[in-house]
């Protein structure tokens, strides 16, 4: 069966000067194989990811794999800490606003000056191996910097380190208040059918500083670079990242963290990652759209916001999404107004608060979706 | 019909040197009657009192009523627009953190000193007179100190003094993650029928600086000390003041509103506001405790919850009401824990987030609890 | 020598379900004699107390004492950690709002109890023995309640049971922008000289949450009521307890603590906590007001604030306190305006923000100040 | 003399759902000129700017003026308003992270599709004319659509189209802790030694979201992109814009701002904005760096820190910075540590709280600085 290794990391020190620390979990195959590196609540509100890990885990104690399964779950000590109010003000540094993640890695140039290192006769694997020391030697120069860097960026990039030695890389977020979604990156599309994950958004080679972009975005470019330079050969991107939304932040529950435990598996599988197991995605029906059809509704006045449309439902252009209270006009007509879907659209997810000003992301939904065809399911 | 006006009240500044408003709205009926006082939002996340006098003003518009009925929705414009992270600190001054229904206005020595100034021969209404007066007098002088009070007593008292004007006050707000429930002071038990809320906590004549007490504590106290001093005539509490929870924060539904507007002019009909309505409360259950039997359950450790009882269910003692994820064990045995009920209990609320620390109010709820008789209903 | 021990606390766990601890320094002289509790921070932005306990045990490494002296840094974990943008949220729970110094423990009742059991035989010193054991049980019982209790109250009583145990309590606070000043009860005035602060307020026995008064309430209470009970015995308050407040919060400055350290080493000398040495206190004026004359100015309007008294400056009635600028009329006459002293005063603090709403703490100064006697000095 | 005129824009709605305006002051010279634009706390907590347009305010009363001159203090009525425990919140959204200033609009691709729109007869004057005309309403349409914007963006944009009118650009702010310190776009190089402010940073032709940046960068790339297509005719950036640091923030000071406030009249007077006004530099010693040395020192810490250099000292590489106090290690060797510089420095700001995590900004200072010549002065 799996090895099963267990050590806390320090990633970052408090106010207190005390050392604060995620717990690394480690499954290590008999067989070789992949390298998988799953991670829950960078964001610290959304907390549903470590229920999944939990579940993961369950799986992984019976279920022999190939290759190795790291798990990092509640992996931001810090914004998993910082209450405002009864809820968790866990989506950004509260001293300067930065997104927990938007710190990572990605140097194009780096890339660059490793192709110009290379030669035809390099094997793929030896290249792998080469850039990823690469990178990873990037990302500890980064880290050891004189002048230091900056909490968010030092925490992200510890976990990067991490991260960036594997194969297969799962970030587990959630929405505010939200339906399933993921984030695949084009190259990657065909695995989106695995997960039990019934909205699809599929993203360009384009860093925006993300856990999944830092580590996609270095292997496609890479992969684009090399078949400019060696156009002979066939390259294909040897490494997938995702971003996972399993439902709303401030949430857990145990039996739909078991379900995406269970979705989460059914892709390992097909990405021969256990040995032989029969776990197989659900027959569900899975919409996808590009990233530019991933849209933001935002308010164009403030007030009070009764939200009309779920998370996952699917509406007509000019359908009521929301009604706003306007507390001064409550004797006249103004008292009401509606905001209306732009287009039609399936709604992802809703601001988790009644009260908005103008310019809040009321309403995210896809535009222009398609359906995935279907896989061989349970 | 009902004579209706509008103004707008300034009740504090903020650092723009902004004057910050909140509306009243006034009906007064053709009929003379009792004055009654309705306000909500003072805690500035729980906003759906807003939308139940959005209900009652579509009432008042054409159901005519015998007195007047004064009408505050939003009535702190501060604590309202406090944003942090997506949710609204609404509950305390953010920069003090005093709870912004904390600082009214109550001295048992002002009722000493107004009793001493009363003789046998004066009538109740006089008396009831002269106290008003009196007790608004007493908040203008605290407002008007050379060297000012903090800003939740400002805000509080400006309230008060419209609020005292009245012979029924309701101050609607809600729960964290809540079913409906009510606070009824003893002595007004009978009126806890009328209300279409299916959860009663009769509470005592003893100030902790809510509005609701601010109001029944000084005329309780006054029956109580008229019959001590006039023992040969009788007395009763001419006033009623509530404070009604209408389900949860950071939510409005426009349905629930309607329905809790419906129950208020229920109350109201039976009080005799409204000339020749037919609005009778519905055939509910009704569940009452003594507030010392309004527990506070709070958590032992830290950790990540999922909440197992909905508000408004009873369950037995021993029932798991909460299952904790311990993120540090998710290998092994103590992965994940359970909260049991203390007693028997029904759940009234719970708190809003996954994320708890120790000493957090996980869940509030009723034990030792009684079934309220019925009334004519609908 | 002095022995010394440290150990770390468990008193809180947080969201990651992590325990939370504190360090406490201790050390026992060679010789019998007074117990002293000294702690530092429990308002987590007022971090001077950290450098003065550093500056005392540099002393207590050399110099010898009698007793006891127990010093815990850095008390509260939680408020420490509470980042809001660049400032610490120190000084209340960010959950709930509760005052991290307000949740202490007392209660007269127990007091009463504990009168009834005793016999005049009895000695003084029997009778303190069995106050303190009665006392910390009952805090024992308010900890481990079945259905808990809240954070700040949770923290609080975990340092009360140290402190109770000690016959000198020291908290170490700052105020926002403040000059030093002490709070003393009022029977333990004498001891005001020998402390190095200039600013002194005396407070009568009424318990309002905090550390001091949830020591000295109890023992003050205790006193008077055997002196009730047994008149013809005399009867002291054998337990004196302080609150410091040491220059501003979020700053440290290791000279500034070096200078208070020495005032309390000086009170300790006095209290004949220290075998033989020779510090005694400053030639410095020290004023004295009672609580009533010790006055909050709150703001009458919102704006910006210019701050023209100092922290420790004495100032007369009618004097500019502030200046204030209406960026709505910068362009006449109304762009300035001027808050002026009610009173002669000494400037004891001030807000430490520019931007203030209407009822904001401005300032908070001494009238009716009296000078106290001077006593031996360095 | 000067027309003056006021009015108030409505740039944001509330929870409440009420407007927010800002104040804009317009003063119109008899004669031609120049038009400058100039704003303040756009950061809600730097006030300081505010008190300098005051003062500005008061010199255009008097001084006759060419051309125009706009003022929007206290520009961003939802950070002003933001507080959390005594400090404002005012660098970002609170919502969301967002930085107040950097939701500005520069699009290269609108330059070069204006670029390709011009033919070489075009005076230069028509081509400011026209672009002016074109970005105002590329403003336009972010603003107006239909999905909306966030609001920081929107925040931004409204002013940034009152802006983009100007000639000359100067947004307000101030640094945390910090000396006086400017931003110069490297062609205004000139200019530099006009304000009254000793440190000069010299700034690329980068867009990263900033007012001064959204200003120069589409002028600067303009003049380069014209010299590009038009060789044969010279050309120069036509528009100046900078971003002043008049101190630190929660602070307001009138002298200081009357300081400032000539300093920017010195500049106004040599770019001919004033008819005949006698109003030059002062003579103090002015050093510059570029932005690639104007460095960030961060913590590898957190902890309590002490800061040992002021802003505004010249520093020598090796010298401490700042102490730093462990709790855990009072009693040891450990017990205080120190942070040094790590290059020869000016320093410029501190970090405002004595509070750190690791991966705080500590410090930012210039390195490898260089000493600006003089111009005529007062």
């Amino acid at each position: 069966m799996n090895t099963f290794t267990k050590e806390h990391l320090s990633v970052a020190s408090n106010a207190s000067g005390r050392k604060m620390h995620v717990p690394v979990y480690r499954f290590q195959g008999e067989e070789p194989g992949p390298k998988v590196y799953i991670q829950s609540s960078v964001h610290g509100a959304e907390v549903q990811g470590n229920v999944v890990i939990y579940h993961l885990i369950e799986y992984l104690k019976v279920t022999p794999i190939r290759g190795e399964v790291v798990l990092v779950p509640n992996c931001n000590p810090v914004g998993t800490n910082i209450k405002s109010g009864e809820y968790t003000l866990g989506r950004f540094d509260p001293v300067n606003g930065e997104n927990w993640n938007r710190g990572y890695f990605f140097k194009e140039e780096l890339i660059n000056d490793f192709i110009d290192t290379l030669t035809e006769e390099q094997s793929f694997d030896d290249i792998k191996l080469a850039f990823r020391h690469r990178v990873k030697e990037a990302i500890d120069t980064e880290l050891s910097k004189t002048w230091g860097i900056g909490l968010a960026s030092r925490l992200n990039l510890q976990l990067q380190y991490l991260a960036f030695e594997a194969d297969i890389v799962i970030d587990l977020h959630t929405g505010s208040v939200a339906t399933r979604h993921i984030y695949v990156p084009e190259y990657a599309k065909d695995s989106a059918q695995y997960f039990n994950i019934p909205h699809v958004i599929f993203i360009p080679n384009q860093f925006d500083g993300a856990l999944d972009e830092s580590v996609f975005c270095h292997w496609w470019t890479l992969a684009d670079k090399l078949s400019q330079k060696f156009p002979q050969r066939k390259w294909s991107v040897p490494v997938e990242a995702f971003t996972l939304e399993m439902g709303s932040q401030e949430v857990i529950d145990f039996d739909s963290g078991q379900y995406d435990a269970n979705g989460i598996m059914a892709y390992l599988n097909y990405k021969n990652c256990l040995v032989s197991a029969d776990i197989k995605p659900k027959d569900i029906a899975r919409y996808a759209v590009y990233l530019n059809d991933y849209k933001t509704l935002y308010t164009q006045d403030g007030g009070i916001v009764e939200y009309n449309v779920k998370p996952g439902q699917h509406i007509k252009e000019g359908d009521v999404l929301a009604k706003v209270l306007n507390v001064d006009d409550l004797d006249n007509d103004n008292a009401v107004s509606y905001i209306y879907a732009p287009k039609d659209l399936i709604a992802i997810l809703h601001f988790p608060s009644a009260s908005v000003l103008c310019g809040t992301q009321l309403y995210k939904g896809f535009i222009n979706y398609f359906k995935l065809p279907s896989v061989p399911v349970e």
